[in-house]
């Protein structure tokens, strides 16, 4: 793509443009070389959207409490895009498109974007994918960007990361507050929603998780709100904006939203520059070689091969 | 630790003294400075032990077969280690303590060392650990070095990669051919081992497993070896020793072994030295938060502040 075409892509992006701000998201996908440029242009864009963690154990409700989390916004006039992503895979896949189809009824509001996203070509994978696309749709003007989380497994805990808030979703009888506190879910969450309290169980769900909290100790000492909602029903889900707005005050009051900021660009800076690191070392293969078989012969260990390793670096011109 | 202190516990180790060898694997859990020194000294003696690795779903019996495999090696007057490693855990848990029991058995025998291990304080975690114990077993003098995976998920199909031949564990209804290409294990597998063969069920697996893997193409165009074992009444071990001999036969006469090795002494050159250079970020922290600042300012992009953190480090003596 030419320098010409970017500058006009961003900028339809900026304004508000659907079809832009997806093929930014698919650059990011495919770790295209014009990310680069784009973010650039972008960077001074940056940094007003909220940014919404969502996730959870599979089945307890989490595209449906999106989607009517999205209605909710729409009614109070904001800009609302959602970032599925799926840590566990590298492909975007059926159950993740079939997901979708729940929001389908938001398909054809202008001021709401939907979209998974994989990290099919991105160096350091979707560590690297996801704080670039929610970036660019911080910069699109979306008041609200909610990432989803698709999978499960340690890298929800990742996922949640790069939010501002980070909202978990349990369901009676599935998450329980002992599973919480094994999937490492008491750490992450800013706020709790037992989703499905219709079903039996979900006051039991919502006593063992306050006893859970209770016992954790979060670093700001902030206490974990619990809500009971039936997204399906659209019951629960304005307290839940109430509750990630009244979240949002309270980072802004203690100067937490800054530093949660910073910690999550630091991290995506250290990110980038290994990645990069890791892709001159695909380049040196020569060296890496003649080290490795100093090694294998027993003339060298390993530490002193990766000693030299980085020695070569240091004589590249970065 | 000084280091005429260290040359004599590298010493004592190669020498087979039990105690020397589970202080080692201590430092390398604990990431120690004297790791480096250790690794050194030991490097002229590696090369010459059979790394199996035994991997399968919590439940197959992995402990169980492991331990008939110790007993079938020592029939055959080989010297036998077996390093377990749980690459979700930073802790050594109770579950794998529990494990170990069921090999007592082989406790009062001076030529068998089993040990579990975690990765407390080393850079890199479980990836950079795993590698260091073994190369220490290997140059201890054990025929076989058997490394366990406890655990489940992606991290198995890592550990795997640190081995020469890769069995892989099953039991009838848990772990069919599906499951198995699920959890990415069709991949991995050198041979395979269908235990609690006297269940009903098991050939059905050995079916569906055989079905699967003719789909699946090796790289190195082998045909995948299935046994059927009942490890607790220790039929079938045999035929794994006989398998797993097999299998070091043909890396041999392939040329296999030497590729193989190669690339997992490669990798783990590229892990330390990414360690490393993460470590030195870690020390960079006045400049990263500099850089932190100006993109959370939108002044700079990620990539670029990415770019300015490696031309420091190209400025740094390495």
């Amino acid at each position: 793509m030419i320098l010409g075409k970017i500058e006009e892509l961003v900028d339809r992006a900026r304004h508000h443009d659907t079809r832009a701000i997806a093929q930014l998201i698919s650059l990011v996908e495919d770790g295209a070389q014009e990310l680069r440029q784009v973010l650039r242009l972008l960077a001074p864009n940056t940094g007003h959207a909220h940014i919404v963690g969502i996730t959870g154990a599979p089945g307890v409700g989490k595209s449906t409490t999106t989607s009517a989390l999205i209605s909710e916004y729409r009614k109070r006039g904001l800009r609302v895009a959602v970032l599925a992503v799926d840590p566990s895979s590298p492909f975007s896949g059926g159950a993740v498109l079939g997901d979708r189809i729940r929001m389908q009824e938001h398909a054809l509001d202008a001021n709401v974007f939907i979209r998974s996203m994989a990290s099919r070509g991105q160096l350091g994978g979707l560590s690297a994918a996801a704080p670039q696309g929610i970036r660019i749709l911080d910069a699109a003007g979306f008041d609200v960007v909610i990432v989803e989380t698709v999978g499960v497994g340690q890298s929800e805990v990742e996922i949640a990361g790069h939010a501002d808030t980070t909202v978990v979703l349990l369901a009676p009888g599935m998450g329980d507050g002992i599973q919480a506190a094994k999937a490492g879910l008491l750490e992450i969450g800013d706020l709790y929603v037992i989703n499905k309290a219709d079903r039996d169980g979900a006051k039991t769900t919502a006593r063992e998780l306050r006893h859970s909290l209770a016992m954790s100790h979060p670093s700001d000492g902030r206490d974990r709100e619990i809500i009971l909602t039936s997204a399906d029903r659209g019951e629960g889900i304005a307290e839940i904006v109430k509750a990630v707005d009244a979240h949002l005050d309270w980072l802004k009051d203690s100067g937490d939203l800054g530093r949660r900021r910073a910690r999550r660009i630091t991290m995506e800076i250290e990110h980038l520059a290994i990645a990069a690191l890791r892709q001159k070392m695909i380049l040196q293969a020569h060296d890496i070689d003649g080290l490795t078989l100093e090694v294998a012969e027993g003339r060298m260990d390993t530490y002193q091969a990766a000693d030299n390793l980085l020695e070569i670096f240091g004589r590249m011109k970065p």
